[in-house]
């Protein structure tokens, strides 16, 4: 049974992703509730349609569907299940959701926790999606960013509109969770090793004098392109690192890739060595810059001023 | 004084480059002279047009441009200098060329070498263009390669209708010798690196149970994705390492990455690591293999048959 219009349907977290979502779902028509733990960020988005609530408890009691755009799994497991011996004691959606209602978890996440939460979960009556998301602000708002889900087909079967609604691409990977943060986690892979290879060879070209214009031209019409250096490096050659994404999540999320792997005693030599390099930029006084700021650990160079 | 086309065009080595863009040359109406090692192959070329030669001094003393495509920066050696020490002593070109010719050097080398090789061609009366091309035998043979060229504005002058000739994009580096080898090179630290970050990206998806077509398909479609992801993996999935580009040839690039940013103490973590991971799959068996194959070092994994 899908989700109808007359129903309501909650997200939390009302970031960079999670507000361009709320919108989304609220330009197809749902009737959206929302939960953010800055105060009045909620009351903001209500202001042009959709309900502000004050706490995760009553948002719950009210949805079907709780959509989760928080930061990563700590922060999930607050907005699921409180904080219940904090200094300010809260109660989180779990207990407040009504059983076969379905809790849509779309942060980045290790893949082993986010298996575990679908158990813990059913065990309260709840369906749960395994819904990682890409795409950046620009997308989530205009509702074509990317959702790279797992679930089972009760869960899909409830709130696969929504999916819809939020997402240009949504990629079903399987019946129980798991390939969705699975798949997330290895294009993280990806991404950061190739920002890193990319910063590597850009700091190769400026350290052997060759025009790094010239340079990005050439790389960017040829088989050593990758979607981050064509990206990334125009924020070097602008030296703007002013932060889209910043150093820390790829401290954070090459931390999550070896923990996966970790766990099966699986070997990856990029990965680690690329870790180590945001792990340097960070230390260095680069973690709030942007992730090209990477760069900056290379010695003997002189990048490119602002013009 | 550009090159007209009764002029006489040299092109040694023809292998799967250096074939399509003397077929190139030809179809451009040159009179295409051509030379290489194995017995039979100029004489075969010959047949459709052009002038098959039997040494390397009888094409230099006819052309005002040679072309030199040969594997690497000791095959370009034999062809200037020979071998004249051999158990065969040969003569090269070198000696052969009239003053004020050019060499054009199209291998991929280390590009301090290629810088040496100008002051060496230039003592001997005779101009030389740095210009490494990439793009695949299809488009040498279609004449849409890229070359990546750097020289002397008399060395263009003769030979840039040659260059337009034989690639759909010449990037002009430089006014002397090194950035085209340069841009090459770091072509090729982005290309290796690319490729063995998609074999680990795979195989961790593969250790982690999640479908591999699913895997290609989401990856090809988000910010993870890289030219050399997308083309590599495709021989993965298809379980076919056919070598259009060895294993080996990866082992010698990257080398020479490594070689260049040595000579200035210049550190590349990700370079270096992606070489330890050729040299383990070449030395595990795999050197005659697509790079691709780069993917068999990693343990614990079953790899897509063959359907």
């Amino acid at each position: 049974m899908s989700i109808k219009k007359d129903q309501n349907v909650g997200l939390v977290g009302l970031g960079a992703m999670g507000s361009g979502m709320a919108q989304s779902l609220r330009r197809a028509g749902y009737t959206v509730h929302v939960f953010d733990v800055r105060p009045g960020v909620a009351q903001a988005f209500a202001q042009f349609g959709g309900v502000a609530c004050d706490t995760l408890e009553q948002l719950a009691a009210q949805c079907t569907v709780v959509v989760s755009v928080v930061v990563n799994a700590a922060q999930t497991e607050s907005v699921l299940f409180g904080d219940p011996h904090g200094a300010n004691p809260t109660k989180g959606c779990a207990a407040a959701m009504a059983p076969g209602s379905v809790f849509v978890m779309c942060s980045t996440v290790d893949p082993l926790w986010s298996v575990a939460l679908e158990s813990r979960l059913a065990e309260l009556g709840l369906l749960y999606l395994d819904a990682p998301i890409s795409g950046g602000a620009a997308k989530a708002a205009s509702g074509e960013m990317t959702i790279m889900s797992a679930g089972k087909p009760a869960a899909y079967a409830l709130c696969e509109p929504l999916l819809n609604a939020m997402a240009g691409k949504v990629y079903k990977l399987g019946d129980k969770a798991g390939a969705g943060s699975k798949v997330k986690i290895i294009n993280q892979l990806l991404a950061g090793v190739h920002i890193a290879a990319a910063a590597e060879a850009m700091a190769l070209g400026l350290r052997e004098g060759v025009d790094p214009e010239a340079l990005y031209e050439v790389i960017t019409h040829s088989a050593g392109n990758s979607w981050m250096f064509e990206n990334r490096m125009a924020h070097v050659l602008a030296a703007d690192y002013t932060a889209l994404s910043e150093v820390d999540i790829f401290v954070k999320d090459l931390g999550l890739v070896l923990d996966l792997a970790r766990a099966s005693k699986f070997p990856l030599p990029l990965s680690s060595t690329a870790h180590q390099m945001f792990m340097q930029a960070s230390t260095a006084g680069f973690a709030k810059e942007d992730d090209s700021a990477v760069i900056k650990i290379f010695p003997g160079i002189e990048l490119p001023k602002k013009s």
